[in-house]
């Protein structure tokens, strides 16, 4: 047939977040696979590990012994990426021809480790509630504390050696910049130009037409919706973002903060049931940055609005992922399935944790 | 002390191709490593396996049959990303709301298979000369017979299974795209605006730049130069490129592909060389588009030069790579050590291949 059909043919989706295109192949994913096996991830099924840094009362590489913590437990990093006293410097005015390809910029920063629980063994979606919520609440007052001397906080976690994590005791880490990094710059561009040109948060207006469609619902509870959204790149990314209104984690009420919790149990446990194993992904939160401290003249935050980003990289099993490589690294990024197709895969599993439904 | 140092303060570098910036923590390599190792890359050493859908007289998935290749050999990709008939569609004009939050447009395109050489156990660098010249000209006779269709080619190489290569075979892939695609278009208009400010390609300046500074250099020859670009993301990521303007392969003389070639060997050589290893990769080339095949009114090229680009993942030996997960992701692309000190140690390895210089 000569009728167009998006979860058949090649196309390319828009993300507005961003301005760049997605080219998605749904027929791709039928070609049989003969590359590389990841060594499947395994969970730890021990509390406590004597050997692991991170667990309450171990002594780390740099000496320092833990407390016998008993919530979340944040520290600096031993290794930070950034430090807070780098001297200034920059390229400005030093280019003697006009031309000027050698920019650069001197930085501040710190990076901080959390600790999601003193549990060795449960990563979040095994969790109960409450320490989820206490994840929420660390994550929130250190996004406050680090904003009141940094531009942009951005709270991550790495999951699983297939995404770099070093260390198996489930945690995430923060970063603080004396900058806006390129992918938050770019967003609160796109944002800004939307709300400027519609007078509504683009995510606002996003989130309400996801609600109506349903096409690419993963999660909803009362104040959340988790899609598979319409430009993800990676096979099952998923974008997960309150249905008001909500510049910061902050604003969030202990009623949103209490669904957020249930809302990342339920999503994360969808996850490690897709392909029964700990789900390995990198996720972080996107929000309003802290533009008092940057030279900008505009400080509005109402173009923004809070969200979190899954970027999980298994496409076919649990040890086969998706290689964003080659044509993805030189030109554009590539899907093998369609949003929609790998949303109703992720919603034909429980929502249940298969370790906690087996007990 | 308290005065600026580019090789111990975390700082950040522009990328003017691109727009995007570089976090750059020179202290970060010190760090020790706990996370994942990849299995290690080996090398075939057998020049024909009767397992391989890629050698010469072999049966492939697809049922066809290879013919008995002595050169560089073509063949269309039985599991293409594109295809050449997708009926046209897009959202333009579709939005009831005024907003426009899916937008979609179908694509055509192809998708090509480039063997290197019927050797199945030699890589690039293992090539003699003659045939990597051959596997230059092949790569420019299908960028001109598709550029006759089509506004972008990508010619890339993934190299090596933690590069998504499913097939150990020598080859390169050719994506044939109806499209510019995001990092082409981005390439596109930095280069023209610096064009348009400068009346200089911006590429140009740049190697000028380069050959006066040498701090960056890998290797040169009479008429390329390869180096760690100022703005390089990944560890020992390089920029290979003519020192006079080229807009697209086909204006390049015969002694100007020649002496691709020995960059080319050079290149692979030292970095083959650095953990004596297939040393992994993407690579690709990007030039000027065949913009007469866009809506846009300017088909002018002047501002584009031709180059290389390769993408290696390993950062610490043969089996430890640099993750770009998590900050990276979610915020900015992080590297451990300066494009100056990944110059260095690619310099001080030798150009001659380690299995070459034992024989
Ligand atoms: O076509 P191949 O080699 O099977 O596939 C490889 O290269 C493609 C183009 O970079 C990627 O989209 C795939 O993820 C990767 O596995
Ligand atoms: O800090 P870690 O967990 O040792 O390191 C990991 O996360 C960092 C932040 O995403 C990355 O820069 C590293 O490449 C990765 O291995």
């Amino acid at each position: 047939t000569d009728v167009f059909d998006a979860s058949e043919h090649p196309h390319r989706r828009l993300n507005p977040l961003t301005g760049q295109w997605v080219l998605v192949s749904p027929h791709r994913a039928k070609r049989p696979w003969q590359g590389a096996d990841e060594s499947q991830a395994v969970a730890p099924d021990q509390p406590y590990d004597s050997e692991c840094f991170l667990c309450a009362g171990n002594t780390r590489v740099s000496g320092d012994v833990n407390p016998a913590y008993t919530g979340t437990y944040v520290f600096n990093n031993d290794h930070a990426a950034l430090m807070p006293d780098t001297p200034s410097a920059s390229s400005e005015g030093t280019s003697s021809e006009g031309s000027s390809l050698f920019q650069f910029q001197s930085v501040q920063g710190l990076s901080r480790v959390v600790c999601f629980s003193p549990d060795h063994s449960k990563t979040l979606p095994e969790l109960p509630l409450s320490a989820i919520t206490e994840v929420v609440n660390t994550w929130d007052s250190q996004i406050e504390e680090l904003g009141q001397r940094f531009l942009w906080v951005q709270a991550f976690e790495n999951k699983g050696a297939i995404m770099g994590c070093s260390q198996p005791h489930p945690h995430g880490q923060i970063w603080a910049n004396s900058f806006l990094p390129n992918e938050v710059a770019v967003k609160d561009q796109h944002q800004r130009d939307y709300f400027q040109r519609y007078g509504r948060p683009l995510l606002l207006d996003y989130v309400n037409s996801e609600l109506a469609d349903g096409s690419r619902t993963v999660v909803e509870t009362e104040h959340w919706l988790a899609v598979v959204p319409y430009w993800a790149a990676w096979p099952f990314e998923t974008l997960l973002l309150p249905k008001t209104q909500i510049r910061r984690m902050s604003e969030l009420s202990v009623v949103q903060r209490e669904d957020l919790a249930l809302a990342l149990k339920k999503l994360t446990s969808r996850y490690d049931n897709l392909f029964q194993c700990p789900f390995p992904y990198s996720m972080g939160w996107h929000f309003a940055p802290f533009f008092e401290h940057s030279d900008t003249d505009s400080h509005d935050l109402d173009h923004w609005q809070l969200h979190a980003l899954f970027y999980p990289p298994l496409l076919r099993s649990a040890s086969v992922k998706k290689f964003m490589v080659g044509y993805e690294m030189l030109a554009e990024s590539q899907r093998d399935l369609t949003p929609e197709q790998a949303a109703e895969r992720l919603r034909a599993v429980s929502d249940v944790h298969y370790r906690e439904a087996n007990m």
